[in-house]
């Protein structure tokens, strides 16, 4: 049975912590954190967890296999790095890393050590969005026409980074999971509020080289919590909205049909498809219990990574890229293939 | 008693009419349009109503001193051109011609003959947007921080002007409305996803020469309508969703505060309010009919034009910059001050 | 082609006309009003139809074939008798008369003289009523269990019936419809809240011989909306909202599953089935224009009547009983068979 | 500091000992359930309680002042005079009893021994109840006119207890607590759809001495949850819909106004007034957190019990004359002043 030690016991860490507990195939060893009260806590309610506020000494525990890693963005290299040299697989919090720099060498250093690398991308695991992925994959979608997502709500405000390496990369990485196509360029626009703080409001668009766009809005200064994604396709169409309680993912039996008239391209003739609506039920399983069950599974080679460190390293490029547009007031900056 | 002619009787015209008709101050003398079925409709409702296809013959009669414009964009200019050489008060159609070169000229021809131009910003006359303005106008609301609108649905394809021409253009004129402060640039980033016609997906950011941001995400391709509308002050926050039938305006007292702390800037204390949420009643009125009354007084000179020529023109300026801006995926267009 | 004579130009008769007026298998004669005003606006929108304020001109009138009769209740019966007895077929809005003994000589007089009597129960003939029935009729729905309705908003007060005679026609109208078959008894609550007035605010309860149970809610004393409807069945559930511009029909794999254990009864095992949802598209056509067609139809004998007499009498029976039971807090009032 | 004994962990228990927990001002001593598996978790979680299957061994302990009581109804009655007797405050979950003569042995119990019975009402501790009781007492609200409820859902049937002991429960001490006026009457209807098992359907309407009429919609068979509250004013109007994550508690400027005619009543004017909406923020503290604090209160004389066992007793008189009603079909059941 895999031991497994958590670093970083903050806003995540209690909750990957509980779904390493009730997982009876994982053996929590140990908890990193910072702050003694924090520590202390996870004594009262995890007695037989060990805790320390020094890293190292999870690294160097040979009863622990595997270190998931909580913490601010900024640190994820230095701890996931000493873990897979200290030979323990990873599971590393989303973003990966601040730069795609950094997620290269993690990817690197965990291949080198033939160790898993797994980067925490928590919506990939719902029900919902592999629903979704499902009926994109399917041939009555049609062809994938656009993704358009809004994330907005009033804070939490981070200080280390922008509103889109807090809330687009959640975006990004469903979008990445479930198109199945990668962009090859970004613009971004956005603004601080707060003066010499990052951008708390931010507007992504992402090209691909077929007629596909992507969008993505984000904001902590929103009055209301929405988080509604629509996807289009030429033959049907998804609502996808994680605040609904039932009814998550709509799927609508609509679109356009463009009759071409051979004489007068100009004279195209748009007509207008509107059906029934369906909405099936999804596995409401948390998604964590699946990510730490997955990794498990990663580990003994029974299963193939579904986020390994490639998916953080390329959702890091697309937000690298945005950074840039962003500052350039949303000139196209071109993704690397 | 002022005399008034329509041209174009499609889908706004008969709006049109049937306002000017009910305005008992006003006296409707003729409609033009080019199709002979449509006359004949306006001649059954309407049997005092002279019809033509023929716009000339609205231009050479001594009883109308007014013309209001129904018709494709690409006919505004030469329309009102002729409306005002004749010597008759223009009301036209949004947006108020195809090119800001165009808006001028009428403008300026308008400003000769001493006659009025009013453009047809029909939200602008709705209780909810003046209720808006008067909102963002009060000192309660704070300082402006943010505009973001999404206006989507399934249809209407356009052939002859993009989704921003066709839909951004409300977005645009309720915001010059509403916020009382021009943008400087715009990036806007969209795709048709049918060959040959023009984009039916949007997405503008609009730039300000202090901390403002506005952005618009416009569609024919969405399976599901929203008409939403976010407003941010440094105090209150505005929503703004006109589906709703009643409740259309909810006023939020939310915002977040800011703490500087002299000694080091970049721990900032963001503290976030929420309070009451407020709906006030707005007036329900059809907002052409005020349109029509305002349209009247302005022509006698009581009113001052809400939507004059020059509101217009600014409007087709920032889709002309937007226009520019998606033709470079996004990199921003200046606007001329 | 049969003529049409219409009495009342009030709320509904407007609506008949034009409907009878955009049928063109229909012939408009008269129209038949007290009020001058309102016959004066007969004659502007629709200038070939004669005017009257005689009710009696109609009936006389050979050239009309049929009278629709849309005045208050209480003059139900004296007008569709003199139609009947004049030998016109009669579409009468609903209620279809102030009593059930009324209604029966309506019925009784129609068969006589081989006259159609159908009575306006709108509902019936809109897409989601007529959707609703084909899912309750189908295998997969399983045993009917309950039908429970919420009909409230703010206004209008009736002076001439109560709020049941008002709004609970229409719910026991298309739960008449749908369900298929009768309650046996009635019981009723309900309050009035202005001295001397008919109750505004009452409910329903509605027993039959079988597990059914049904259930009304209506006042004209709420500050919101509501038009929802739940039918439960054994193995679907339908959730039916007015209000819902799109997806008025919802319909839910839902319901529980009982196992019995032989041994012991009272330990029935309930379990829960939660699945899909499924929203089909409906025809939206205008229900009063299917219904003069189908009133055409009944004429010529090419259709049944939908919501012949019978059907109206069967819900003012129901109206009747809920009365008495009203006047009497509740209790229960058997429905003749 | 008191201590406090807890009996009943199955569904509400773990709250109610989490809460005592987290209140630093109690001591929690000891949970009994029969279940060891439960016990257990107890253990797991709070090392420092005691457990027992016993609840003998609650009542004689010494360092135990209170028992909070969360067990079926069937055994609150014994349970709680068994610790009254003991000297023990009691705290004990809502319906108080199985029966109203229980209950008032309960609270003579209680005066005799001067012990606090508290019965967890815990609705009543909510911000958006408080805050709609408040906007009732206010005089801006003019004369209550109405309470309807509708409190639905699929599951979870109980064997014990009907429909209404279990949701009608929490309606009719919200209820209770907001309007400050007591039923006279109770007409209930109902039907289970389980042979054999209580009723999963109710309906129940609320008599009062003047012009208030309350009514209340239960059931464990909608495919939808829906908790929704309507008070009417004759002056503002209440929305309160407890799935409303923010904007709970809904107030309308909204009501008729009634203009009498000195020569006929009968031509009563009503018209129709219609303001703004106002949502108010609510206390979002846990309501049970409130509660265990409360009782301290009440045991330390700092406070007079809000839900006392008198209001307890007044709930289960209007449920058993409900269950007497729907015996009958919906007859009224008087009840006792």
């Amino acid at each position: 049975m895999p031991g497994v030690g958590v670093i970083g016991y903050g806003y995540w860490g209690p909750n990957l912590v509980r779904n390493f507990m009730s997982d009876t195939a994982w053996r929590v060893v140990s908890v990193c954190d910072r702050s003694e009260s924090r520590l202390a806590e996870v004594g009262r309610l995890y007695p037989t967890i060990t805790t320390t506020r020094n890293p190292e000494d999870l690294f160097r525990n040979p009863s622990i296999d595997a270190i998931a890693i909580a913490t601010p963005v900024a640190t994820h290299f230095e701890l996931a790095m000493a873990a897979l040299r200290a030979g323990k697989h990873v599971l590393v919090e989303k973003p990966i890393a601040s730069t795609s720099a950094q997620a290269s060498q993690m990817i690197e250093k965990a291949a080198q050590r033939k160790l898993v690398l797994l980067v925490d991308h928590t919506f990939v695991f719902t029900g919902a969005v592999r629903k979704i992925r499902d009926v994109i994959s399917d041939e009555s979608f049609g062809e994938l026409q656009y993704y358009d997502s809004t994330r907005v709500n009033l804070g939490l405000f981070q200080h280390d980074v922008n509103v889109m390496w807090d809330l687009a990369v959640h975006d990004l990485s469903i979008m990445d999971f479930v198109i199945g196509v990668s962009p090859v360029a970004v613009s971004a626009t956005g603004l601080s509020h707060v003066r010499g703080q990052p951008a708390n409001v931010a507007f992504m668009t992402l090209f691909f080289d077929r007629d596909i766009i992507a969008h993505i809005n984000v904001s902590w200064l929103s009055p209301v919590k929405i988080r509604r994604t629509l996807v289009g396709g030429s033959k049907r169409m998804i609502v996808y909205d994680d605040l609904e309680t039932s009814e998550k993912v709509k799927i609508y039996d609509k679109g356009i049909t463009v009759t071409e008239t051979p004489d007068d391209l100009r004279k195209l003739l748009i007509s207008y498809r509107t059906g029934d609506l369906w909405s099936p039920k999804v596995n409401e399983t948390e998604a964590l219990k699946l990510e730490v069950a997955h990794f498990r599974n990663c580990i003994d080679g029974s299963e193939k990574p579904i986020t390994p460190g490639e998916r953080g390293l390329a959702i890091v490029r697309m937000l690298e890229a945005a950074d840039k547009s962003m500052q350039k007031r949303g000139e196209a900056v071109e993704l690397e293939a």
